[in-house]
């Protein structure tokens, strides 16, 4: 039975792609309950304009946090202005969304630098890692209710992710840095899925589909509305069975 | 069946624990047609010292060859210093040893840091990464004849690696950059046991078991000459089943 998501809400990269989607839909379906923090790093450059827009289309529901996931300083700087506002309430959803995909087109072997490698694992992986280390999550959880009786972190992650399936997607998308960062937030998320049971936080893996957006491209078959609507779907049915698991859009596991 | 191992052999991280005995072994069991390239980050070093004794008792078997894997400056210079040697003939076997945990206990969340994260991605995944880009082989099979008919690189991981098996492990072995990153070397693997098909180079990582080195600690149950007893059995006995998979040193497979 899905549950309504309410409480505190943060997601990354909220300016555009699917996280400006994943904003907008839960400012339309939440109640008076949910409060959303949608973060960008340039809150008030040209790239978050819409997000600003949307904010101001849904007055006291949403609020842009400057939030640069590469960046310790810019971590514990959100972090300390969410708490400024939800006291001990503590965050009850964070989806990290933010990421990125280097270098632009293949991904080969030979067309991947170092520093490629080193800067997708630092947003992909490294950020995640830290939101949840600066602790955004109150011991106790915010609704202790049977309607939500969990928190939940979700990583954005992807098919291709899967070391099991890589035979089948490499020569489509090779894509070193990015894949290699994802089977390695699928371990983090299975990580603090154990950790966080104690705080009953559920934490999974969500990939999202081929979707239309910088990042996808325009090839790709799902648009973000659709992506979006079936991961929420999925979020608000998340039960015990589904921590550590990397789920797809549709709710289907996909092996590690 | 086992195979005879030969051709140009190159171990990272050679000049102590299982790189060190990985070395002494191969010179004791391998022919004439063998030549080891046992790579350190300080040569001249005290850290070196059994290194070069083992050196010394094996005349013209083993050149050591000075190799920092998170400098890509020093991998160039390795590369092109073994390649002075080898000339055409290109390397047959890369075993990727080389390897940090970080933080020194247990690696909890808490007591991780950003850049306990990145150095220990940078070591572990970004070296034996950057060192298969730089092309240490060559593109034809050095020995094509049915007693060797592949060439290797062999990525050290770890059983703890396994984003299946967390539950089961967590509890006793946080360790959270360390298993990201393996997780993510197993990616690494897998990725390049499809990339370089073409080149007949099988990739497979191997797990060597729980063994007393500095890394491992006095309570492990393995020594090092019963791990890599196992390890060059299992080696020798690669076949293209085991392209792009998790083997343990006695060749079991373990799951992603
Ligand atoms: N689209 C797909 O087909 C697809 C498939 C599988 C998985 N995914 C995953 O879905 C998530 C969203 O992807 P998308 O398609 O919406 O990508 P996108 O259109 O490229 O948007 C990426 C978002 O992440 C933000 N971002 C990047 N680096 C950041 C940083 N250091 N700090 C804060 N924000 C940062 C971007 O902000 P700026 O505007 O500031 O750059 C942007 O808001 C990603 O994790 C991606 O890997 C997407
Ligand atoms: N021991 C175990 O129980 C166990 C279990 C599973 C997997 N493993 C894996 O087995 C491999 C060998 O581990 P071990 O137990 O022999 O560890 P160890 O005793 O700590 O030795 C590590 C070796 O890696 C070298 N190294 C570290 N960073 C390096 C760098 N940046 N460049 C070049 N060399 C570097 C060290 O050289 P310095 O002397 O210069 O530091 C040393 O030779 C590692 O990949 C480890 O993850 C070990």
């Amino acid at each position: 039975m899905p549950v309504e998501l309410k409480g505190n809400i943060l997601v990354t990269g909220a300016n555009r792609g699917l996280g400006l989607e994943l904003v907008k839909q839960l400012a339309e379906t939440t109640g008076q309950e949910a409060h959303i923090y949608a973060c960008s790093r340039e809150p008030e450059g040209s790239r978050t304009e819409a997000l600003r827009q949307l904010t101001t289309r849904h007055p006291g529901k949403i609020t842009i946090i400057k939030l640069d996931v590469a960046d310790e300083e810019s971590i514990s700087a959100a972090v300390q202005a969410v708490q400024d506002q939800i006291g001990d309430a503590g965050l009850n959803i964070l989806i990290n969304n933010a990421g990125i995909r280097k270098p632009a087109l293949s991904g080969a072997l030979s067309a991947t630098k170092k520093n490629d490698m080193m800067e997708v694992y630092e947003t992909n992986v490294v950020g995640p890692f830290t939101i949840a280390k600066v602790g955004l999550f109150s011991a106790e959880p915010r609704f202790p209710d049977a309607s939500i009786h969990f928190s939940a972190i979700i990583n954005i992650s992807t098919a291709i992710s899967s070391i099991e399936k890589c035979p089948e997607t490499f020569s489509a998308a090779q894509m070193y840095p990015y894949r290699i960062s994802k089977a390695a937030l699928n371990m983090l998320t299975r990580c603090q899925a154990e950790d966080f049971k104690t705080h009953n936080i559920v934490v999974t893996a969500i990939h999202p589909g081929w979707v239309q957006t910088e990042m996808g491209g325009e090839n790709a078959p799902l648009t973000t509305v659709d992506s979006v609507l079936g991961m929420l779907s999925v979020i608000s049915s998340l039960s015990n069975k589904d921590r550590g698991m990397l789920l797809d859009w549709q709710g289907n596991t996909i092996p590690w």
